[in-house]
């Protein structure tokens, strides 16, 4: 296999030859915020939600984003093409955009130079399902930028090595009132007395590209959903349980702190709407 | 001047050549710690404290660190002298370690290749006072990361950029009960009722190096120190307050929202023994 190569600032380049500095305030303070996408033979589903997306988040963090729309949706797509991933069955794209290099400390430079960067690489299909355990982690509203993909993934990490270490493929978050937020890697969803039940975009958690999806589609085929606090006891008395990202689509949890659950037909049949639904997305 | 050089994994390389690589987790995940300490003529100040906090922290993330704690200091010193520093009145040094490159998603690798930074360059004397506001945003314990100084300063920035708004030099970042937590930049003191009143080091905040050091001096001096929560009331009708961090040492606020503070006797008297505390200080 050809070396990777990324899209940095413009310019693709084969991945050991491209240079993060060692003053870049993406690495120095996670001040930035990053995208992952899935292509399907060169079709990235769902690249102006996540590029609005990233453009918005911007906005917020008052990083003014080097490239319009227009370019990185081409960076997408010259990245998979340079990476031979054009006519791949899957392959993952991230996109990432930081305030770039600046001096010592946490003054933002009035004029910044971000730093924007395209990777791409084939990912196997998705784990056909996940076991969770309840994190102590919590995932709390701070700022507004909780609510943003940023760079900061370091209580991700951390909920992960809890994980990790009790054998288990993913972690829960806890949202402020004890209950559940989200999983490290995605949105949760359950179904419990019949209802589809997923947290609220509270400013908390990041509410997921894949989140409104499931929603539409769950309405759409006319599931009862309801946006609600997610206790610990819904969870284990829950019928079903999945996790959503961009990357997987729905991800069916089969096992929570041990106990098994079972892939019921909510699942199935969102997971078999979305598929539909990404099919007809043209990007 | 000439080229700053960078100490990374062991060599020292000019700036510009030091590259750090685009899918380092550090940059991607802010899956790493910092130290930021003060060298005064060479002298280092807390050099051994701040090493071991960076190595203490490493292990509650688990990576595993690269360089023993020896190496690390020797590696403060030559970046020092190879940026011509070895004599400066005062030079800043920042000591990064993430878990370095590994593949994507969140899975940790099982055997890491950390990365290890150091950075070095003049500063200058500190602010000899700050004006602050008391942003929006919460220093909260989401997991056992937040009392750690991680790479995550997202949220700093973000509070940093109100006070920038507000047209003041530095934001304070509030607690759960809606009091202070601290600065985006350090810790936070306050005299109250002629008692040296800190936020307590609860799981959220950061406590410094220097806010140990603020503390020991000020029970040595006869005053009366408290740990406790510090509301906006408190705040507001405080005698004296200040700032400290390993850079600045202690910084008197002379303006909080707009509403001025004197630089009293007690923020005096501290401020001069730390410089003593700080110059039988040898590293």
């Amino acid at each position: 296999m050809s070396t990777p190569r990324i899209w940095l600032n413009g310019h693709l380049l084969p991945a050991d030859e491209a240079r993060i500095a060692p003053t870049d305030r993406g690495l120095l303070l996670a001040d930035g915020l990053f995208e992952t996408l899935l292509a399907k033979q060169g079709r990235i589903i769902r690249l102006d939600q996540h590029i609005s997306r990233l453009l918005e988040g911007a906005a917020i963090l008052r990083i003014p984003p080097p490239f319009d729309a227009e370019t990185l949706r081409a960076a997408a797509h010259d990245t998979l093409e340079a990476n031979g991933l054009a006519d791949a069955e899957r392959a993952s794209l991230r996109i990432t955009l930081t305030r770039g290099v600046a001096g010592r400390g946490l003054a933002v430079p009035p004029a910044p130079s971000p730093t924007v960067m395209v990777t791409a690489s084939a990912t196997p299909a998705p784990a056909r399902s996940v076991s969770v355990v309840t994190s102590s982690v919590q995932k709390l509203a701070t700022s507004p930028a909780s609510a943003l993909k940023t760079l900061n993934y370091t209580d991700n990490v951390m909920a992960r090595l809890e994980a990790d270490a009790a054998g288990a493929d993913e972690a829960l978050m806890r949202s402020a009132d004890g209950g559940i937020a989200c999983a490290t890697i995605g949105n949760i969803f359950a179904v419990v007395d019949g209802v589809l039940m997923t947290p609220p975009d509270d400013g908390a958690i990041r509410a997921g590209i894949t989140r409104g999806d499931v929603m539409t589609l769950a309405r759409d085929t006319g599931l009862s959903v309801s946006e609600g606090p997610l206790s610990i006891d819904m969870l284990t008395r829950a019928e079903e349980v999945f996790l959503t990202n961009s990357l997987w689509g729905i991800c069916p949890v089969t096992s929570i702190n041990g106990s098994s659950v079972e892939v019921g037909p909510v699942t199935k049949k969102l997971a078999q709407a979305l598929d539909e639904a990404w099919a007809r997305d043209v990007a």
